[in-house]
């Protein structure tokens, strides 16, 4: 069992209204300093057998069909442990 | 300017409704061999200045006051680039 983390953000282009909101609230909780804040998902994926070529190419695929919306938002994919 | 990334998850023994239509999704479309999917968020923070300790312990702070709900998420703070 692998643990795989696709993260999915929208594009740099792209309004983040989110992410604003979060950014324009912090300095009212005492917050400064942060000059950008950005908000996207995070899906940990826990992969059946090892994470070879073909297990990315099959979750490079899904993350681009199903868990991203690549009209506006990038992903990346990262294997974070082999249990 | 240095980035710093919040993610925030659901804890462990929080069911995950998101996660789990995911996970029903995926056989149908055609992709097996995923024992379990967790859905999070992702924050990028943009930090004006370097990010040293007195930074990263009100970053803390901020995730655990504002960015997570600690009652039922976890949250987890890497420093990622120092542009």
């Amino acid at each position: 069992m692998a643990r795989v983390v696709v993260d999915v953000m929208l594009k740099p282009e792209i309004l983040d209204p989110q992410g604003q909101a979060v950014q324009r609230a912090l300095p009212r909780l005492g917050f400064k300093g942060i000059a950008d804040v950005r908000q996207g998902k995070r899906f940990e994926l826990e992969v059946d057998g090892p994470v070879d070529d073909a297990a990315l190419a099959r979750i490079h695929e899904m993350a681009e069909t199903f868990l991203a919306n690549t009209v506006i938002e990038d992903f990346f994919v990262k294997v974070e442990e082999e249990k």
